[in-house]
């Protein structure tokens, strides 16, 4: 019997979503807290992987199991064996033809960064910083060249494992608030490091250092030296995936998610 | 030579703002941040002391020193010994009339409440939780009896040091974006706990478990056993205290905060 389960997490303690020795990612918090509830191992994949830092609003698993329980005795039972800071939302039996991350047709992430002389403290390890003012048209008509199917082997990390780096980007919002910028991206799929890479430079153009058409170079040069340096994991936030209307999961992403 | 700091804090790794023991307070830190910068030992006065668990968006503070730097020098030097979830925001020279706590007119507060059948997770620690849906209209006609100058008595800690239970409260703003609720309050001051005790009756009658005309029998009843239980620090965000113009201080509360 296949579940499929919506997980939030605050990403700051843990050393990413997939399973290390460490014992300290928030799979292996979930995986550990499923075992306790279902009194048997219980293993779960994942419809997109974070890094260390990135935070989750609606990160998707799903699992095989035969255990069974209403759904709502899934989220309170597991619940109750989660750190304050993870907390599964939903539970769904699926048929054994969902995968959680073959399933998904796009992932939806958002990048919030403050613009401010002083470094982030109420907000620090949930916003990225910049102190230089950034020019949001200079960043737009950078964003705009990456738009579509590409190659972005130029914002993927070495230690990536897609099998291609062709990925296709929806038109990226950007969108700005007293001091609280907002980044919305979506995709098929992103490559490692992606769009903390895609950060690095859009930032880059937003102070000036480059020009917007420097984007579009960047993305042709196909290579992870033409690219700005990786950008802070802080103000990351996994959306959720999005997935087809027949699978009847609930809405992937709230119309208001809490953030600036 | 007198100087007035703005101080943003996230209040969940202290225990409190006034000084203790303990030293594990905001008030420690920063003292222990200024001393360092200027190399004298360095006291505060802050505007409004908040409990263990509440932070801080625009504390203010005034000190005395004979130590002369350029008021930016302040901001970036205190930073550099401050752990990254306190910030001196700005730094001005005033004149010794001014007085933190004596000048200000009056004490901002918001209090921010997710509404769900989950407790919070991404946002641990910095929002409170109800799981029963509330009733907007039935807070806001219960808030309507707390309006002006009462003996706000039935809210007040036994702890609280104030000379007088008597404040004036001004029309409390109850709005609600997605599953986030947000409260907020303005008075000339607060008693110890008066917003939590405020916010535990004001869910108690969103919950239906008393009707809103019951707000004004705690009121008149002059007695903390009248009231609900005390609410969680969670969500209660210090948004600064409010001064007379002349003085010259930065806004105390940008237009935005970056709150829901």
């Amino acid at each position: 019997m296949r579940l499929a389960l919506g997980i939030s997490y605050n990403g700051q303690a843990y050393d990413g979503w997939q399973s290390q020795p460490s014992g300290r990612t928030v799979q292996d918090h979930l995986e550990q807290a499923l075992a306790a509830f279902a009194a048997v191992p219980i293993s779960t994949v994942c419809a997109g992987r974070t890094d260390a830092g990135v935070h989750g609003l609606m990160q998707v698993v799903h699992l095989d199991t035969e255990v069974k329980r209403e759904e709502f005795s899934w989220v309170r039972g597991t619940n109750s064996f989660l750190p304050p800071d993870i907390a599964v939302q939903w539970a769904r039996h699926v048929p054994d033809t969902f995968h959680a991350r073959n399933s998904a047709r796009a992932r939806r992430y958002a990048y919030v960064l403050l613009e401010s002389p002083v470094r982030p403290s109420v907000e620090a390890g949930r916003v990225g910083w910049v102190f230089r003012p950034l020019d949001g048209d200079a960043m737009r008509e950078a964003a705009r060249h990456l738009v579509g199917e590409h190659d972005f082997t130029s914002f993927r990390a070495s230690s990536c494992q897609s099998p291609t780096p062709v990925k296709t980007l929806a038109p990226i919002a950007i969108s700005r608030r007293g001091a609280y910028w907002r980044f919305d991206f979506q995709a098929n799929a992103f490559l490692h490091h992606m769009i903390r890479n895609l950060m690095g430079c859009l930032i880059a153009v937003g102070q000036g250092l480059h020009p917007p058409g420097w984007m579009r170079e960047v993305l042709e040069a196909r290579s992870r030296d033409a690219a700005a340096p990786t950008f802070s994991p802080d103000g990351l936030y996994f959306l959720g995936p999005v997935y087809e209307a027949p699978w009847g999961l609930p809405d992937r992403v709230a119309a208001y998610d809490g953030l600036p």
